[in-house]
């Protein structure tokens, strides 16, 4: 999908048997989803991979080829589960070794902290030779970049400072933006006069999420695209169809819990 | 992955540009990935796609061939953006076509509420041909199986209905087993120990998850299975060490919020 109509694309791998086996669910993709958004990047794909370095590996080459930016979370910690850093190493072709600058940063907390510099505290420290480091303002071990792959944390505090430390040398396209009609019909009545919508305006991504509340059903209408002419056009069509069916329309904003 | 060792393995397919928008965060993973632990299928994988058919027809295609079984949730609705079951059709170079079952089912469900079966709400009486239903005991409109691809719907509730009314024709393993250990240690000070005994029971899938609370550092140690005895003793051992590193183990169960 990179470049195509110079939409400019992104991929999330979420790494991490933990997100598989149900224990820990993941936070990280809807914030990078909004947060993306908002720069003009499209999340087109997203993957839940183990700790398994082959499929990180294939994975990681797979999903660079095919998109413009790449993100993964999870696996750059210190013990022996966390196996991110140095498979996607072995994904570039590159070796994994003690990044100079890496290391007087933790050299620097720990000495703060009081905490040993251990061994396994140092492999945090060790970047795919290339790599381009990522502050972490929450934990200090840092993340880091490798062409248009950035290497994130797991947990969403940290993967959020890390993001916004580069969010700003992401290049975008036009930003997407989005326009919610909510009406309290249920989407089968509502179906026929919206998919002609559609194909009325078929530069603009129109979803319909049903929901139930106090005894009726209804659903969101939520209209996508970087064209403002034309989505309020399409809002306002929308507005007089529901209002044909005798509804009002319920105007709101992406994220809402309509 | 499939069928190595005896694992029985699974994929989800999450189909939905809501999820990739960040719009809606997606509460079907966690539900299916501890639903298949309990009946000894190993979830493998995961995907979140957008409603593009060639990207569902690939998608799907690839994954029926690596995994034992697959899920897909979303894309079964009556409006425009519901390609799913087409796209399924598609990968399985089968027609798509009516339903005789699914449209008494609809039928029915239609003369008891009122509303009317017209064009769209017949789109959801509509399954790729051969393909097996589902019951929807929320909302009536059936999910289906064609071979291992299991199609639900994406509201959790619905989607969670629909699993539940298949679960017990799932062939799985020997379910896997969890303990979680839990100290108020970092990371850092406990991962060569634990680096040692995942070594020393190769068969057990270690994971260490970090956590921060009441101004400490600690973190849940997670041990996977399906070898009762190697888990008994390696959670043991694993107490041992907290101790021998001046902390008392907390033993919890898989899920807890340490």
């Amino acid at each position: 999908m990179a470049a195509e109509d110079g939409i400019v694309t992104a991929c999330l791998i979420i790494i991490g048997n933990e997100i598989l086996s149900g224990r820990t669910e993941d936070a990280n993709l809807p914030f990078l989803a909004r947060r993306l958004n908002e720069v003009g990047v499209r999340l087109a794909d997203a993957r839940v991979i183990p700790d398994v370095e082959d499929t990180i590996v294939d994975t990681v080459n797979e999903c660079r080829a095919r998109y413009d930016y790449v993100f993964t979370t999870g696996g750059i910690g210190p013990t022996h589960d966390d196996i991110t850093g140095a498979s996607i190493a072995k994904a570039f072709g590159v070796g994994w070794a003690l990044n100079d600058e890496a290391h007087r940063i933790l050299t620097t907390h720990y000495q703060m902290t009081g905490a040993k510099l251990n061994e396994a505290r140092l492999k945090m420290a060790y970047t795919p030779l290339g790599a381009e480091l990522i502050e972490n303002p929450v934990s200090k071990a840092p993340g880091y970049r490798l062409e248009n792959v950035y290497v994130f944390a797991g947990i969403p505090s940290v993967m959020q400072a890390m993001f916004e430390s580069i969010a700003h040398t992401l290049t975008g396209g036009a930003p997407v933006l989005s326009r919610t009609v909510a009406a309290t019909l249920p989407e089968g009545t509502i179906a026929a006069d919206l998919g002609a919508l559609q194909e009325r305006y078929p530069g603009i991504d129109i979803g319909s999420y049903p929901f139930y509340r106090a005894g009726k059903f209804g659903c969101s209408l939520v209209l996508r695209t970087t064209d403002e002419t034309a989505l309020d056009a399409a809002a306002g069509e929308l507005a007089g169809i529901i209002r044909d069916l005798g509804e009002q329309p319920i105007f709101g904003e992406e994220g809402d819990t309509t």
